[in-house]
């Protein structure tokens, strides 16, 4: 079973003080820490800080480099779209700009998942020459949009400034081949200018990620794994879509996650949680919310350890500290218990703590391998 | 900002006793640590000790071995001299060879910079066939030898025997390609004999890191950084020109290269400060020698630190311990100040606390991302 709280890893606000994670009261965690073997993990090559989908490609023991998906592609295919071949996906973000066509919001205040799906609606008028669109409502400000026809190109500039106080980007063909695809996503733009540009907080959208769906081999093929996925957002859905996780029914009434991992213990070898709230606190600067989610999660640990799995990691995907709003490049605490694990001295389980446990400072895509190892599931190598 | 006491790491003398790092009285290195993220780095492949070129080119974020670059040639365009993409630039180090032609002294006494232009002017008068030579005093017993003409080829075997007692070693070709290349080397060493046969302490030449120039991909197209290197010796500025680093004048009048720092702090965005005596004092075997030049360093931090650098990394390039009088494998320590670094509990700045570091042990190719992370100057990989 692996556990992944979204952006965990943090920073302190002041220097010399705790991070979100040491802040947080977090009892049973400490104790798993105790009975585990820790480490700290990087996400990708160190110094580089990840998005959510090489960063969860990582953790499932891809390549997030080699084995990389748009983002628009994985959030799509955990919409339950299909795609094929050839199709482009676009992820979308609302946002909001000012009368001067500067971006205010790059998250047009996280608006709710119906005035997402409201807006969609309105969207859905859109149409382009030589391609079909289709749009879906992600969660919160995120959609999705895709595109199907002959000719299309990823290698088109995002149109997310990564700042406020700009106007967005022009989507320009970063590669002659691109020009086709530009074209289209430049029209695209305009029409959802004329369509919502006098709507409130969300007048536009932001797009990133471009992506064709790119098969992987899957965890079944690869390890004999019937694995599941217990997320609420879609996107991560997506990428376990893309390994060939079974995607589990789950909603985001706080238990539901933990009920549905009980009902479906039985019927699978290997289970991914995702917990996405210590990842969008973060992002929004808040420390303490984040804090208290990281201790939501420590109150169900319990119920956890009452299935009895034979191999728990608790990790995060990469960091998000709260003092930087944003993803960092910052190594990941983690901990694996398991009957097979040679446990270490490290009492507690958080940034610092972690940096000396047994596992060492390893790279994400080893603790899948790691977490196969300590359930016995991989053959030796050689006679 | 990154300073590198070049062959910083060092051995203690007697078992149990302290490295020169460790000896050395270090409070603003020591309370820099504290406020830092610190670890430890290996120049190149656990267990390979690096000569200087590599040691920096990966301090710059290359590959040690698929960028290299023949310390010949990084002196030479260190010392101004303009080299073709054929052109072939050999170090040399003025020896002493006693009455039966065996190497006493591999670097003369270390003779004056002085002393070196006269010799080198009386080995102007050296010619060869087919091809042009240029000779150029380095520092002390450090020349450069360039060949320009047809054919040339670095397969050639080194003379430096790396051992006294012994005599210099031919400089065979190591491949049919260079046995032109071997021919005209043999015919130069046999006239250097010659010319200053008689001389003392410097009677001959030893012939080292033969290679061609290559451009490499600068920091400026890399990561748009515009650096600047203030080092005194020519080897250690060629490696900075070579990754398109500005070279600053500066003297080897002690705080020159402070002052022309602080003259220079508005015009980069990245400074590149090199330090030979800790790694010249190393090969010395002079243990206290080294421990004072590490001190006089620590002197200098306040007004490093006066700067406000956003990050300031303190290394070194490899460890050059006395007991040992040469370069060796031994990893070297790290510290990483900045607002953004998540601290550590080292408490001190040596080979024995930075083990337990934040960073962990880390390549040295992983130090300018990390600077740059830290720096925030690197994007985000996927959305």
């Amino acid at each position: 079973m692996l556990i992944v709280l979204d952006g965990l890893g943090g920073l302190p606000l002041v220097p010399g003080g705790p991070t979100e994670l040491e802040a947080a009261n977090t009892p049973n965690l400490d104790q798993l820490a105790r009975e585990s073997v820790t480490g700290v993990h990087h996400p990708m090559e160190i110094g580089v800080t990840p998005g959510s989908g090489p960063g969860h490609l990582a953790l499932f023991g891809y390549d997030p480099v080699a084995d990389s998906i748009g983002r628009g592609a994985l959030s799509a295919i955990g919409l339950g779209i299909e795609l094929g071949d050839h199709d482009l996906a676009v992820r979308l973000n609302f946002c909001t700009l000012d009368g001067n066509g500067n971006v205010t919001d790059r998250r047009a205040g996280r608006i709710s998942t119906e005035l997402n799906q409201q807006l969609i609606a309105k969207l859905n008028g859109i149409h382009a020459p030589d391609v079909s669109l289709e749009l879906a409502a992600e969660r919160r400000h995120r959609a999705v949009l895709v595109l199907r026809g002959e000719g299309l190109d990823a290698r088109v500039r995002e149109t997310d400034p990564q700042a406020i106080g700009v106007p967005p980007l022009a989507p320009d063909a970063l590669h002659p081949a691109a020009e086709h695809t530009s074209r289209i996503l430049t029209g695209f733009a305009h029409q959802v200018g004329t369509s919502i540009g006098n709507e409130q907080p969300a007048n536009f959208v932001l797009m990133r990620g471009y992506g064709q769906y790119r098969v992987l081999p899957s965890l079944e093929s690869l390890y004999q794994l019937r694995a599941a996925c217990l997320a609420v957002y879609p996107m991560y859905r997506g990428v376990a879509r893309a390994v060939g996780m079974k995607i589990l029914p789950v909603t985001e009434e706080p238990n539901n996650q933990m009920e549905e991992l009980e009902k479906a213990w039985d019927a699978f070898d290997f289970f991914f949680v995702h917990i996405k709230e210590t990842d969008t606190l973060g992002e929004d600067g808040d420390f303490d919310g984040k804090k208290r989610a990281i201790e939501a999660v420590d109150r169900w640990l319990p119920r956890v350890r009452d299935l009895k799995p034979d191999v728990l990691v608790v990790t995060g995907d990469h960091s998000t500290p709260a003092k930087l709003r944003a993803h960092s490049w910052h190594p990941v605490p983690l901990l694996l218990w398991g009957s097979l694990a040679r446990s270490d001295h490290v009492e507690a389980f958080n940034e610092s703590a972690c940096l000396s446990g047994g596992l060492g400072h390893i790279p994400a895509r080893s603790i899948l391998p790691l977490m196969l190892a300590h359930g016995q599931r991989l053959a030796k190598y050689g006679a």
